[in-house]
């Protein structure tokens, strides 16, 4: 944690193009934006995943990603929050990206791998997961 | 909203892989998946982008894509919201993707296309943004 670089920001220590605070949340322009707008919603609570963040300091995420939304003027945008390396995550604290897409150069790129589902394995996968809900 | 597809599938009108429901929220299997796991959160208020979805009914959300997570035993992950058609969103009714990402080749793709930031021009759209919040 003392490491964590949205831990410095979240502190004072390292300043940021804030755009919200709360006690438990803060709001800041990404420096290294991907288009125009581009911002980061982040509980104050230090947690490296999604599962590390207890639900209470969830709560203001996804409003104040619906106000940054609003005051950039997004009509295109994707929500993402990225875990573990693979998965694309760089900074490990959770942090929720609000990406305007105005075209198709610039925001988020996106790749879908689909492939045609096994209905018969999805319905046995389904039970075994439904089983642990 | 008589022709959605996730509100068929919330009136029961349409099958689906069912993992949690209450009166504000269902989650359920994707049957196109790009992992086993993964999974959506749909609010079952019909809105179709983030922002025309009240706060209220935001606020399952993410206390239920971390159960997802859990019960699927995922470890890298992405939560993905896309909002509109040049953003990847298919179905205009406001769904968050669960997705794992076992490995390179299953799961989300991620195309950051970022360049150098201008500070300055950041420091100026900052300025205007903030005036707005």
């Amino acid at each position: 944690m003392a490491a964590c670089i949205f831990c410095k920001i979240i502190k004072g220590e390292i300043p940021c193009f804030k755009l919200f605070e709360s006690d438990k949340t803060l709001a800041f322009l990404d420096i290294g934006p991907l288009s125009k707008g581009h911002a980061l919603v982040i509980p104050k609570f230090h947690g490296e995943k999604l599962t590390d963040i207890p639900d209470e300091h969830l709560s203001e995420i996804l409003p104040i990603a619906k106000k940054l939304v609003k005051v950039t003027g997004a009509e295109n945008y994707n929500i993402l929050q990225n875990n573990g390396r693979i998965a694309h995550q760089v900074v490990d604290h959770v942090h929720f990206h609000m990406i305007p897409k105005p075209n198709e150069k610039e925001g988020l790129g996106i790749g879908w791998p689909t492939e045609p589902a096994d209905m018969d394995a999805l319905k046995a996968y389904f039970e075994e997961v439904k089983a642990k809900m």
